[in-house]
């Protein structure tokens, strides 16, 4: 069972919708990986019961009409997202040959890169068939054009490997594709699938600005490398070359900095010493900015929404992702 | 440009019907990898451009309605079946490390395993956005659960390898999800969106016995080993533990290759030991015999249809596979 992040509710019955919203959405999960064969039920459902934040089903819910019942193709759709972003983890753990995340063994490294590849295969296509039964087309039309741009968004990231000079908006446009299209699908699903259409564009927006923020203070993370508060090893993207928000900022400052960056396969002291140089310049900060900025824009969207919506659970989990981060 | 197989065309307007319905189906195929950034472009622009045989599009078009004109939803789905297709063909040469396809470097071997992973997820969510646009939640809900089948039978296989004991049924089954259920797909599509919904279950079955028929004889060609016929290296299956039908019934004849079947990672010479008692055996002539059985199911089928159907093209493709591989 996800617990709810701690927010300050309304009502008791406020927060139970949501505890009971999110329980019917583990469950889908669960069912998912249990209608599935022998090896896939069990790589699928360790990869699923592992749990993490759910924060993406947990953004339709709260997207959805507070007005009403949370319906059922909300749930779909809420189970839809994070099966979505599953599929991208496994794949990913296939391809860093990461051997534990959230300190579990990853399915590629339990059961081979091979059956990772098709668990993954697994997950996304599971995505489209859970939410294909809710009967809504234009619902799968955004969801897969939010795959198709996950997908380019890695490749983004490879072709963009141990460029150094990186603008700005190409960050800002990977990040887009690789997570705040995902937040904002998850966003906009809720409100259009709880009949709530003036607000699905404006939640969406939101979406997209809180996915923004997300992928960078995870970019600020990966420089700080808190291990323990990440469950992630620190400083994988300078050892992959992925050019992030602190680096782009820290190559200002240091334009030295550029060869360093420009090495394929820097060895662990090379990764510490450009983490301690990148950590010595104001890049950190100017980073947090940039995310806060991406904060405060989404919270303002809110503003846009009409009552019906759950502004203030909203606005909390915007602050819950700065204090994580933070 | 993909030619059409040599056909016995009733009229040269028949002829043409399915060569442009091909054609517009290429073009959706290039407008796909088009619609995409830089390297996914490229990548996933040679990959469908590198051609093969597009017997699964070809299907759909001919289970379409002969007696009106080849909508655009049919056009479609031909090129959400084929999408789907190359994705798994994308994935599985980044598992197998393969270097080459269709005399071409493959994405892997070209741009690393990392983009080709990506590539695949960009096909197979491509496959998705390509037929939501049809707006038929039922076509979403059947392709969702034929990826989700796919997958299951590239695990159903990996768990299974150098299970000497592997039963003809369980066999059957893994054909199944990994490549009939493709077939009845394609098939069950063009029937159902072409408005002839009477035709849609026994093209399905048509189309399910033909993939059958189709992975078993791919499977006597991985023995048989005619290189230039497959274009791929014969005796992937031996080296790689999958036991097939020719290897399921040489183990009847001769229990004692046992042993050499379940011995993972044999050398060359171990496998070219295996493919020759395999063909000394009458394994060969009885798979072929099963083969020949599916496809005699196939034909049957297609008595079942109404006169709406292609019934005498489908019979002429359902030869066309037999005679590629005999």
């Amino acid at each position: 069972m996800t617990p709810l992040p701690p927010l300050a509710w309304e009502s008791e019955a406020q927060r139970r919708r949501y505890a009971a919203g999110l329980a019917a959405v583990e469950e889908r999960l669960a069912a998912v990986a249990a209608a599935a064969g022998g090896v896939v039920a069990a790589a699928a459902g360790a990869t699923l019961s592992a749990g993490g934040k759910r924060l993406r089903p947990l953004l339709t819910l709260l997207c959805a009409r507070r007005d009403r019942p949370l319906p059922d193709e909300v749930l779909a759709a809420a189970a839809a997202v994070e099966l979505l972003h599953m599929a991208t983890l496994v794949h990913d753990d296939v391809l860093d040959h990461a051997v534990l995340r959230r300190g579990r063994p990853t399915v590629a490294a339990e059961h081979g890169p091979q059956t990772a590849v098709s668990v993954g295969n697994f997950l996304l296509a599971s995505a489209f068939s859970t939410l294909a039964r809710v009967g809504d087309a234009a619902a799968v039309s955004l969801l897969s054009a939010t795959a198709v741009a996950l997908s380019e968004g890695e490749v983004l990231q490879r072709a963009a490997a141990h460029d150094a000079g990186l603008s700005f908006s190409e960050y800002e446009r990977r990040c887009e594709r690789k997570t705040a299209d995902l937040f904002a699908t998850a966003c906009r699903l809720g409100a259009s699938l709880s009949g709530n259409p003036a607000a699905a564009a404006p939640l969406a927006e939101f979406g997209r600005l809180l996915g923004l923020a997300f992928q960078v203070f995870d970019d600020i993370l990966d420089v700080e490398g808190d291990e323990a508060l990440t469950g992630k090893q620190a400083g994988t993207d300078v050892r992959d070359g992925t050019i992030t928000l602190p680096l782009i900022f820290a190559l200002e400052e240091r334009p030295g900095l550029r060869a360093r960056l420009s090495t394929p396969r820097p060895d662990r002291a090379a990764v510490a010493e450009v983490l301690a140089a990148v950590a010595a310049t104001g890049a950190l900060r100017r980073a947090r900015a940039v995310a806060m900025g991406y904060i405060e824009a989404a919270q303002a969207r809110l503003a846009a929404c009409p009552d019906t919506v759950e502004r203030d659970l909203l606005a909390q989990v915007a602050l819950q992702v700065v204090r994580r981060y933070s």
